[in-house]
């Protein structure tokens, strides 16, 4: 079995991963050492372990999840993926960014690919039918566009995800909310037809916390995968823990 | 003459027309009386003014402006304008917003109308061919979405404008850079595919700071009247100059 540790901005996300299926998943602000302890108590048969963290690290949780697996792995730029990472500045990708792109080519080998994070920022993430991460673009994410709006002007209000929106708002709210989700919508499915039209059939995966609100609103066939970043790193870590299988070549 | 006067959140435009057409004009942080003084003096023909503002108004300019023309005219929530204005909360509509929609109309009367405002907010608004304003939604600029991706977040560095933008970013800066640039020309494209689908051939107007760095950019025919709010402010001071034309209908 093995332990996924995904630390984002916000997040703690821990999950203890059976082969490629989630048994156990948890979210907290911080990693907690006795919630670490607890769960390598509950699940002995845990022996590996990979950890990818966009803040510092916490080297206590860190030595001790160390010493109790046979295997761990700190993903960090360099670490070997089963892609072939085309970004001209690897260091600087987000770890997230990379792991979601993995577990898409790990749901859906072979084909063309768009990975869709609809988090506090929304990225979109090519990979290539020849198992390439050819990169991808970094947009506002909904809540920060409705924070913006208020934040960022004199005179306009909080508003947050809206229950229906318009194609023409008529009032100061209505236009807003209506504004910023059909603008997300707009953007996705411009990437979606611009994409597409270069490079044929494309599968699309849409993962984060404003996956589900947007898929039924996208008016393009894309695939839900929540969990995408845990599934990407259970799989970087497979792919570490058995050196024969480094090459993607078959 | 009329003397236009446009106060928003950031600039204080000021605008002398004669009839339809712009002969002088700046942009100030202020208002300032000195001066409309001297304005007033080296245009002697200037017998009319509309002064329109968002922030509190300065009471003494104002008074100088009232006593040195024959109308003077202060453009509020209920001002009457030569379209019917079909939004929710009119008082709470943007003065600019329902300004921009006088001036297209009145540049291309009798045609179904887009007006994208790209300011601090982009603002999408509609008028019918039958002279309604619709309403119409908003959504963060692109200054304002490139602020919030680097302020809103804890590793994101602050971007601006760029020279060039790719369909997939290949670092950090070129993927917000082409995601923010992208993300609205598709915002816009998805708007004008979505209102044209429903009601057939439709004008669309571009106005506000970037309305030239997107125009040439949007896979769309649009018109750029970069000073759409000033004309369209001068065709309400026209409209309330001349009672016997209140209606719409001929």
């Amino acid at each position: 079995m093995n332990l996924v540790i995904d630390i984002g901005n916000t997040f703690a996300k821990t999950a203890v991963m059976d082969g490629s299926e989630i048994v156990f998943k948890n979210v907290e602000q911080e990693l907690s050492c006795p919630a670490i302890r607890d769960l390598l108590h509950e699940y002995p048969a845990i022996d590996r372990a990979i950890l990818s963290t966009t803040r510092n690290p916490n080297e206590r949780t860190e030595e001790y999840i160390r010493r109790h697996v046979s295997h761990f792995l700190r993903f960090v730029p360099g670490t070997p993926v089963p892609l072939a990472n085309l970004y001209a500045t690897p260091e600087t990708l987000g770890a997230d960014r990379l792991a979601a792109a993995v577990g898409a080519w790990d749901v859906a080998p072979g084909r063309e690919l768009l990975i869709i994070d609809l988090g506090s920022a929304i990225t979109i993430d090519r990979v290539s039918a020849a198992g390439e991460y050819l990169g991808g673009n970094i947009s506002p994410g909904m809540a920060m566009r409705f924070e913006a709006l208020h934040r960022l002007t004199d005179r306009l209000p909080l508003c947050s995800t809206p229950e229906r929106y318009d194609l023409t708002g008529t009032s100061t709210r209505n236009a807003i909310e209506s504004g910023v989700v059909l603008g997300i919508i707009h953007e996705i499915e411009g990437y979606i037809d611009r994409i597409g039209e270069k490079n044929g059939a494309l599968t699309v995966f849409f993962a984060g916390r404003d996956a589900n609100f947007f898929a039924d609103k996208v008016k393009k066939p894309i695939f839900v995968i929540y969990d995408l970043v845990i599934k990407g790193l259970n799989r970087i870590l497979e792919y570490n823990a058995q050196p024969n299988t480094q090459d993607i070549e078959p």
